[in-house]
């Protein structure tokens, strides 16, 4: 942490600031420049949000954190690039991965005829929710157990693996044993419960970025379940909020880039959310390819029409195969 | 729901939207203008969300609800304002309510050091944080049971009724024993599973908008308290994120006005979560009662340089002896 | 400006990076720390933007400005608080100001009546557009010099101080003759022609944040006018963009105090095109005064379900003396 | 526009409803539906903003536009695309175009060893600009005309077209002498008097979103140019500000095939300006030719560690070359 005196800020506060920061168990490294002073705060015997009362101290100007506040998450901490394995699907390697499926499991003809779309289609993991946050309490939440088992017997018979949200701390257990991949959803990117209890689960994470969240947030809610001890965390970007109301939410493509950038962990893309609006999805599912991701998740129904929920952003069957077809060609150009 | 068609759209296109309409259950009402056609959609079998699919049919431009998808939190469903009860002051009647207490409980002399001084400037109720939903795992995470009981303690000496956090499910039953009222924080707005619970609470809610929920996200996670059987539910303004970073978030005082034209539940003010600096609470503060708050909730800290989190949004004593003076002057003259 | 390495940094990165600071004309400070080196740049003989290419350097992990970019406008360039005056009408000092009178300036009478009732009510300066800044083409575009015209005469008439908006650097000298405030709207906070234009004009200048304008964005286009030679500049708070549509613009109370802090220039605040929605004005108006304003500026109209523009957003007569009534209670209360 | 009423809104209400809308010149289409009434408001003699004023009658809920405020713009207008020649390369065709070149002209040195670079990777059209818009007045401000005869001179001598920036309505005529496109830059999308000046331009524009404004204002902007009288106008998406801070600001790459789908005109992408990052540049180039983009805008610079401006978001020459290859293999599997 830096500390930035005011222009006129006298010897006594440059003073008591360099006291209040040992007091809190903190080395003071002061720097006397021309204008002004500035003063290093080293040390880790506490957190430090603490440090950040200096700005309430006379003569200072504001602080400034200088070291990243995750750590596990971090590129410096891990050589190379995590792989991720979601059954005998690796997530994170030179393959190019799509997670395909309803938003939500509505029976199992539904989802049966979804998962021989997105096998044909020649997708690798399976997704449907059997827990659905819903912003409305009168909304379809989701088929919960009966939905979970299910999607257990279509992985079943298509030897799909499969990811599901889990909404619920009390739920961790129960979803665990039936699907592959836990998804974290946007919503309860922050919901830190939940996350310290997949941290203790066995299977792998879908962790998505949540509309509100910075990249470095989103990189502290994998540090919770990293240090927890989960290892296995996927990052995903699926659109945030902005004044732009053409499209649900704004797809922040050049999140992948910085994202590769800052952390060994993989990234994939949720356009379909972003979107809300199936027009768009096989735009954004090229650009993702493009921009470097390692994988998209998008939604599939056999008659969007029909569908419970996020019919206008699913895909029919027809355009799933195009959006295929465009994926592996750009997938391809990208190995040129 | 209005169904706009575009300008180009033929009668078939038309007459198709209008079949799709009545297969989910509504009856379709087309209206054709110079321009174009617009139908109506009427009915309520079966949530609405299905019908954005319509989107997705040939010859449509676009569609928008007209019905505000929230009923119990609505100023049409009730008569007059509704006065939630914290023990046994009331929120949301003539009186402006305050409460203030540190972010963390820390130890019992804390608390009770902080009670006195709340009591003191003549605020009525005492808050305080026993789980600490904090960005970093590494950060504190609250006294927990611990904290709850010495807040319980304090409460007791002081006759000051206390609000707290709850974040996780499991912890609603253990919170509620404790406490006056449960505390939803910004991050936990869309935590359903947590909204469900505490809507089956019989103490108090106090609503804290997320720092990306929209309005009518707000009454809608509102609606899943209330619809839950929990009646007492108090929403609170915390500052939005925009791009602004001159104060951690930007406090949309609008909010209040607006929340007042569309629902009887109270609404009250978090300056100092909104401002992240105590020395843009005490004018924060002033203008939440100028704009029509039911209250304010702030951060106060005996010694705001030891607070193990949010010292620098915590007022000392005398800044907030002051506080309570403005707010009062403030207060009269509304009344003018 | 702080140059921060990675921790893996090299010294022979390091060292580059020093001679480079000193290629550019800057002398380099470095202070090596336990986990990574900070290297401070210190010097102005050039543009303090070259600096920032330092992030692309191998070893570096970003930049980080510690000087404010504005002089003039800052608080420590000026001992005390500017007061502007406007007419015989000073803006900064003790007097709460209140701007009122039309969106647009429609004819001789409907300006004449609009400043009778200005008057009444006990505002002090007058408002009204003759070049109207329209997101259509298609919209009135305003009277231009017959408005401006239209209304020396009614300010004659009156004894009323005028403000009115510039649009164009061409029609700076020809506003400057008749209006005794010149405008610059939020649409041209960063148009630097017409900043630097009206820098050179003799009239006080009402400067207006934009809607996506950092506070530090809005004091570098103060710095503009300041800088060109004008030194009589009122700021002004309009509400900024965000992603909540149930006002037009989200009003930033926040930045007042913010202001304050930074800056000696009077602080107004306009309510009427911030929310868009005349309910809110008067709630909004006295939020402005309690959170310590020097003024505001609302669209009065005699009757405006006629209004050629932002009707919507137009007190009626006996709503705008409310709103003085109000005004004057809650600046009563402030100085308690 | 639909005027929706509140629920419990009267006959009389809604009487007085309809009578205002003749009044103001338009027919009204009452609706009663079981919950509320709504009333269509028909006709086009006078500016549709005048009718959001029905939002302060009694009984009214809201107001909701239905049609398009764009008309020129539209797809509607328009038959297949419009292509845009600068010089002889077209914009908008079946070839995907890149401009590049340095932010700032320096020097002829400098733009001449630019133009090589740009032409050795093959990109058709040379950018560089006379005139900067800086945040800071104390910024370098552009060489200005002097800049503009480099930029002939180098045109000449390479067979490369010019795109250069135009900031002040007295400029346009001065700058259209020497280049092939006009740029109006993102802090300009609503200066109207520049943009009706570059609507009387017989040479194309390069139109710029802010950072701030919406899909729907920057088609607004462009029927702006096209109602005065210049149809080869080229979109460019550049990033829109939101609360991320990873990225300069957050390039919305959906708004491509939304643009796509509303309108006629080409549109290209700056990644430069929106990741203010040359390490995100090359991904994010990459993406916005598989979005579907007609072109993008990239800043390249023989030696960015020198240049006066944007260096750290400028490529180098074996760096651009790369995103070259990138793009045309990206640009070879769109057409699979």
């Amino acid at each position: 942490m830096i500390i930035i005196m005011k222009s006129q800020a006298t010897d006594t506060q440059i003073e008591k600031v360099i006291n209040w920061i040992e007091s809190v168990g903190y080395k003071a490294h002061p720097s006397r420049g021309v204008e002004r002073t500035i003063i290093g705060a080293v040390g880790d015997n506490r957190d430090k949000a603490v440090l950040k009362y200096a700005e309430s101290l006379p003569g200072v100007e504001k602080t400034m954190p200088i070291l990243k506040p995750y750590k596990l998450a971090s590129r410096e901490s891990h050589e190379g690039n995590t792989i991720v394995s979601v059954g005998s699907i690796p997530i994170g390697g030179p393959e190019f991965v799509v997670m395909a499926g309803p938003c939500a499991i509505e029976s199992e003809e539904q989802l049966l005829e979804s998962a021989y779309i997105v096998k044909k289609g020649g997708a690798q993991i399976l997704r449907g929710g059997a827990f659905k946050p819903r912003t409305s309490p009168y909304s379809f939440q989701g088929m919960e157990e009966e939905g979970l088992k299910i999607m257990d017997q279509v992985s079943q018979r298509t030897s799909l693996p499969t990811v599901t949200e889990v909404v619920n701390p009390l739920d961790v257990d129960l979803v665990e044993t039936y699907a592959d991949m836990l998804q974290i959803g946007a919503r309860n990117i922050q919901n830190f419960a939940l996350l310290k209890k997949v941290g203790h689960a066995r299977k792998p994470v879908l962790l998505k970025r949540g509309m509100m969240t910075t990249i470095e947030e989103l990189l502290m809610s994998a540090e919770y379940i990293l240090s927890s001890g989960n290892p296995n965390v996927v990052l995903c970007e699926r659109g945030i909020r902005t004044f732009e109301t053409a499209t649900r939410n704004t797809l922040d493509l050049s999140a992948v880039p910085v994202l590769k950038g800052l952390t060994h962990l993989p990234v994939v893309v949720d356009p379909s959310h972003a979107a809300g609006n199936w027009r768009f999805v096989i735009p954004l599912s090229r650009a993702a390819v493009a921009v470097g991701a390692d994988g998209i998740i998008v939604e599939v129904h056999p008659e969007p029409e029909k569908a419970v929920s996020d019919g206008a952003q699913s895909l029919k069957p027809e355009k799933f195969y195009q959006l295929m077809d465009d994926v592996r060609a750009i997938a391809a150009a990208m190995r040129h």
